[in-house]
């Protein structure tokens, strides 16, 4: 199935978050750090520091044990090489029609060189329209340029 | 080689755009369209209208030869299953890191349903910083929530 | 092996079906929605809301611990790139052959732009026929045009 | 690039069209077939009978030696495993989504066999709608049962 | 590993056949339908009646709950895109090396059409020679011409 | 495109065949060969003797250069991974559905071994069916036992 | 992981092979076979008649129904389309690099056809040499004339 | 077409080759190397050294343009990923079957490490047999234990 | 999930390094091999001797047990064609962007031959750095020059 | 043929360094920079300066239109997903060897990021030895800690 396999902790997760009634938004203010940035905690693509994997421990109240495996360094990505899901396929297919015009569109202003993905932040904001609300994704990554040498 | 086969009409517009000294956002002055837009319809995988080839063509002093190729729908798409330029590669990552994520924190905010790619736009913009500029881009896609029958 | 992965619940719910000797069109009555879309409930590729998930749990007297699954947002797609089963196969087959003449059609008619597979609905009929049944299948999507920006 | 390479007959019979300022619609009228198939036969799809193929030359006002190409009987498909257009992905998703519910309730109307996509039609219509035109696309094949032996 | 996971029922199967000492061939008699037809019912290919079910849970001393699984309608195919066993290849290269070959014959033969795998039979007999005895394996499946519409 | 691409004296072959309004039948009368092995040949998938090609030239009226190319050894196979031709795809779908079973019964018919897809002969027979005309597929194969040493 | 799944049997074998401080080689002298293709057997690649079966299992001092096991004949294949593992990589890459030239001598020594994988032994052999030992790979294939029918 | 894109310079060799009616026997006479590693240098999997190149020349009667193109070191490997000619697949399959069982007697007689593909050398010779002639392959390559550091 | 399936005897010996509280560079120190050798040890990518590995087992206080896995030879490799681990994937995008750049460098320094990634070792570095610590990765392997014969 | 296409520009240059008898190493001193950063430029992996190119161009004596193709920005990447080249593989080889330990290593002595593969350098350096000269590849990239937001 196209499912990737879900680690163990991030069902444990999403199963206490939905029994305490929390959205991301609301761990958003608990922990000061963006949903985005938390949920990908959860799913274990980026580690978090004690003192925030602490703070989602008490907002869940889950033991400790989940403390040490969510300040591992994970091996990171979803999988599927072309995902089926809808919803993510359309990010995949985004990048396969404006692709070469984005890099035309960065090379034009930054020179050779690319966006990073590590320095690196994405916001997800809810954008209401009476013809039908749009979701804003914010990618906001350092400019690395080509090192010569 | 993954270098996506370039369509003839493409190489004659950055040809012609570079030749002017034009960049994308001397166009986006010219055409009252955005730059990656300009850029995608360069690329073959947006379509323009007559008037907006016109002053593309006008732009460039291109021959009208060219409007019917601008005009035409095309047969969109990169290519290559995962793409190989480290710049467009980033955009893949990102999706493989952050998939899932972004798809949790969507249906919280929104539902059962998708961003869509179609009624949708992307903007690029320059971040000036002294720690090294960034890059900034902006998707903005109408929620389209999934029908029942 | 080719075959998808089922989900337990899937299980679950085509055996208590089984049992109750109840079809999806008898489903379709009691629920008000089309027999596919029922089916896609089934499988985890579409979510029901409480009510709906409710009136599937009550008609095949299963416990209510089963309607959180439904009603969650489940991660979709078959997932083999190429389905190996003969009649999903057939489907694929159609895409090949008559994927550009369809699309040249749409384009015609409608603009650049796609038909949605979000706003979109799916029904499947049976056509007798004294020289051998038919199948017919209704997709019925709102057209997308291309946004420009 | 993922665009699947055109026979030059399929350029050309495009071109004349174009030129000759008719729809598919037209030629539907000329030659009493559906758009949807004269698309395949211009897209080495389908075969073209001799006498439809003159039809279509003549209409066009095309030289005879096109008649050959369009009667022989072509290598069919469209190519890339999963399509990048996006209007053809959404196909692709379709039976991504819906593949396995769509085999669930054939199986349960007609018993083990499957939809031939041979003995088959095809046609897309247009749906005014106030809300955004919806596109109908209505496939119509023959059950075929599974035989024993 | 290549091998193809092997239905718990498939197993059961073949263990009770053995055990019982009997061929294929020996089912053929008791059933009156060809080995390789049971052998596909055996690996969840092709699904029984309820008479031909009983047939083979009797013949083989199997308890009745197997009759619902050889009834169900399977997920159909092998898997693996190309396959590794050596014997199956060998079918594999066939099409690989007389492909187009058979095409051209059949479409001479019969015209714009397929061999259907559906309204189809597979026979394999032994023919025995001094040289080294030899497989025969005879397919015989409906011409379906291409419909037009 | 999926066509694989046919070589240059293919279509030479095809085309001064088609002038003559020659069919494979044909051909196999003058030759004394079977009408799919000469297919074979024309598509560089067997090699001819001499003697063979210098019938085939005759028969076609081509120049000698092409008896070079018919009695060299080709480097052969189809190419595409899945063949997305609907003809062909059936012949790789039988093998998915049927493969195992085959080789169950074929195992217990003549123990460990294989069918040679090279001492083999592959014939296509047309049987005439008032509910329409089936194909028949012939394959004959040496049995290869699995040497031990 | 590209480790390819050891079934139970190859691993409880190759344990008591281990606990027993028996080589292949030892193995070699007790069944009169092969090393390689003892290996073979262990592996499941290759099936074993009752006797060596029996005498492997006394060998081995494991229970009968190990016998029941190696008998019994094998879906073969390693899997992986490209083999991760160096030792093994290194046999697909000589065939990457002088699979065309071995092509080329053996049709100038045989003629059309190929090198039996059936009808074939493998052996392994160490070459000392005070520059390095070598390793001696010697495979032996009946040589198969491709039939014309 | 599966056929791998064979180097122009090939080509010509191959041609001259056949025109002067050598065999690479002859070749191994004339330039002391291995009539393989010779077909390597003509399929440019391995670069000669410029005496060598000359005596290829010399006996092929070709111009010295193409001494550079035999002495440069050339980008090698065949291609596609599984191989579609039966002869070279025999090798692939060879891997696949007996991949690991090699793997455990090299390790059993040499330790960890592998069997260099690079200090390597390969020869195919003719025994001859009254059932059948045999193909022997003989490779033999340095063995090379994994370093420790 | 793309996550390689890490073996049993992994998660031991790591969940036990971190019992103790010790680094690879601490073990680099108990042992006399480098960390990162060590690493390849635990994720049984190489095979240490039986003294190393007692080392190992003394300083992580294991039982014996794991001495046998320690010292047996592995099947190696990562998996996944295309690493999604954002860490990883930079060292094949480096070899996608400088693989044919480095080619031409070591050929050029060396002749036609490959750097050994077996008689090979490889030291991980930190470079202090004010503006960014760097990380120094040092590969150096044996030249192995083609043999010819 | 796996072999990646080669831009023209990049045979010209090729061509014109091997006519003036120039290194990789020669043409380090000439532009100050390192050979293999040169050699990427070459291939059009790096995008030079106008100065840069401009000593290219002069210390090989080509026209100044080259000077326009070796500053663009290009798109990168090599290509064949498994590279088959015997001295690219092997840099592929360690990733999938070596990988997951380099990673502990990394993570253990800088925390969750990545090494830059942009700013980042690449020496090739030749160690003699009198066992057999060694290369020795020195990559030096930016640790990127990830970013949290």
């Amino acid at each position: 199935m196209p499912l990737p396999e879900i680690p163990p902790v991030t069902e444990k997760l999403l199963a206490a978050k939905k029994a305490k009634g929390l959205s991301f938004a609301d761990l958003e203010k608990i922990l000061g750090r963006d949903e985005v940035w938390i949920a990908a905690v959860f799913y274990r693509q980026s580690s978090a520091s004690v003192e925030e994997a602490k703070k989602i421990v008490a907002a869940l109240e889950l033991d400790d044990s989940v403390i040490e495996e969510l300040t591992a360094y994970p091996v990171k990505g979803l999988g599927p090489v072309v995902p089926t899901d809808p919803l993510i396929y359309r990010f995949y297919e985004i990048m396969q029609v404006y692709g070469l015009p984005i890099k035309e569109v960065i090379h034009e202003k930054f020179g050779d060189g690319i966006m990073s993905a590590i320095d690196f932040t994405l916001d997800v904001e809810k954008e209401e329209d009476p013809k039908g609300d749009r979701i804003k994704v914010i990618m906001n990554g350092k400019f690395l340029p080509y090192k010569k040498w």
